[in-house]
């Protein structure tokens, strides 16, 4: 079936609401943002489900956390082919999505369903592109599906100018192959510029 | 060769420019914005090429035209394999990009060299995804590489919400199976809402 | 009495719409873009009305002209005292305001009122400041009551950056004395950035 | 002498910088963006100073802090008709401004003057309106001047609509009428759709 409607032939009634995405480099912020979102909408008396990608099977894998301290609780962790709880979903004011990059197209257009059919206004925070400046396939199905893209911006790491890629760094030298996600702990990631990405990358030839 | 830059190893020096994505759907006037924004340009003295993907051999594919008939001649057309003539382009001071969402990944890295290596800005105007709510090849690789990711705004042709998707319709009717692009007459495209494009599915099983 | 609202007890009903104001420097395709907007809503079958503020009784006033030569009749001419025609505005999809720097604020704040009571989008495009970098009436009350203060670019007269402020040249020289609006022949005004706004300030002294 | 630059004939040299408005509501976390900013340029090594105006004589004024608990100290308290110490704050990577709003036209024209002067970029958070939809000295000098002017967005108290307007509140009521500023105990203020603020200016009545 094409499009990317997946769901029965449930009619809409009242509002249709918006799938937000808001996209970021590495140490943007975007969590902080995300919890900022969270407390304004559960300090007006709404109800507000934070949710994130089920990865593997670490320690303390619900937990939402900032770089500046501030965490929560995931409410929902959703696996690549789950279905969402659109029922429960349905209740909220408002859907937080964390790490939307690495939801599957399944989540997202399950997402897309809750915004339209139930009126529930989602937004996902995530990056955009990996470290070789590809999207991922959350980031792919949100730039497809979603009402509003709003980008979450820091500056490079080098200089003053915007970031917009993510550099993924061994040793203090860019690094351009290799799998999409590593879980070691000998790189590190830093925002960069165009002009600095493109420095490191031909640094690494 | 992983990252973006395909490049050789030539040092820029100067000022970094902009590359950016102006999307939108069809019937969003993003051709009469690139137009405005060239006679803007040649108002000042500035030297402002247009560029636009070589898609078949049409007669007349050269010309840029809006549908307020304005209409202008592409100074570059570009196939998905041609070398850009970085040197030409070079002296200029914006390359705009109409239809951007067929040019190919190499001519999108180019104009992102372009933009790094000689300061040139460069403006694309494209569509975001095609009527089954799938990126294009262009647009994909814009979403990667562009510093500034814009929306060209029009509403639904069925309602007063912002369109995001593109509907092929045939006989009044959404269709959503065939190949993303079809040089028929039988079909037209409308700018929809993701309710509508919804309905549309729906209606289409 | 404090407040934008200065209309009776209505109530309003269903959907409340949005006030936008799209502002941009002399030069930045406004008008070309109000022109484009109305297009669209007509060719969908919508009903938009072109509104201008009544400045003086010169011949043709009505006219709503681009530089780009594409024009169109002002549907409704408003000076600063008139009640809008609320009734008839009412059964309207959209109002699209050219020169809105040159509106009262009685006349914004009706404007106000139409999106919230009876639920049509009010447009918006004008000048943000004067020749002196000062805020016109219009354009301050927008400011103070638009839910969506959006900008129309165009590059500076003297060099590749954003042009936000507007030059008043008389003789090839930027000049800072007068009054706001003058009807002479012998100025011109062009878009310019911050950095050379500046420099013809102490050029001037 | 017009314009608003008030400095000497001192010509800069390198890259201008921009002035940035970064406006919303109470509560929509503006000094929480603000710190996190802050956060992200001394992560990098950069230099980046805090100011904020000079209010009264409470103690602790020169706390910023947000309402989740984070905050840091200022680093310049400015009054407003203090000369802004430009030497030392050319040194810097960034400017950060709370409560912009409040401060006044001579320092934002001289935040202006160190942002095209000495390319120091400045970042200015603030209240867009008072309680009386209103804008602030300090707001409408950056509506003026500023290079961007960015939103900072929130949800409605009443509903889940993007709030615009402070509603002043008093024993659950909204209050329209009073000074621009007050220290009092018995009022709070919340962040209102256009719709809900005009529904308590006419409750008001």
């Amino acid at each position: 079936m094409a499009g990317f409607s997946s769901g029965g032939r449930t009619c809409y009634t009242g509002a249709v609401a918006k799938l937000y995405f808001r996209y970021g480099t590495m140490d943007s912020a975007k969590t902080l943002n995300l919890l900022a979102v969270a407390h304004n909408y559960r300090k007006q008396g709404k109800r507000c489900a934070l949710m994130k990608p089920r990865l593997d099977v670490r320690f303390g894998e619900a937990a939402i956390r900032s770089r500046w301290g501030l965490e929560a609780e995931a409410d929902f962790l959703v696996g690549p082919e789950d279905d969402l709880p659109m029922e429960e979903l349905s209740k909220l004011d408002c859907v937080l999505v964390d790490e939307a990059q690495f939801l599957s197209e399944k989540n997202i257009e399950s997402l897309r369903e809750l915004t339209i059919v139930h009126g529930v206004p989602v937004i996902c925070y995530g990056l955009r592109t990996d470290f070789q400046a590809r999207l991922f396939v959350g980031s792919k199905r949100l730039l497809e599906l979603a009402d509003a893209i709003e980008e979450v911006k820091v500056t490079c790491y080098f200089c003053g100018k915007k970031a917009i890629f993510n550099l993924r760094m061994v040793d203090g030298h860019g690094v351009f192959e290799g799998p999409q996600v590593v879980l070691g702990a000998d790189e590190k990631y830093v925002p960069v510029c165009a002009a600095h990405y493109r420095e490191q990358v031909l640094a690494a030839r």
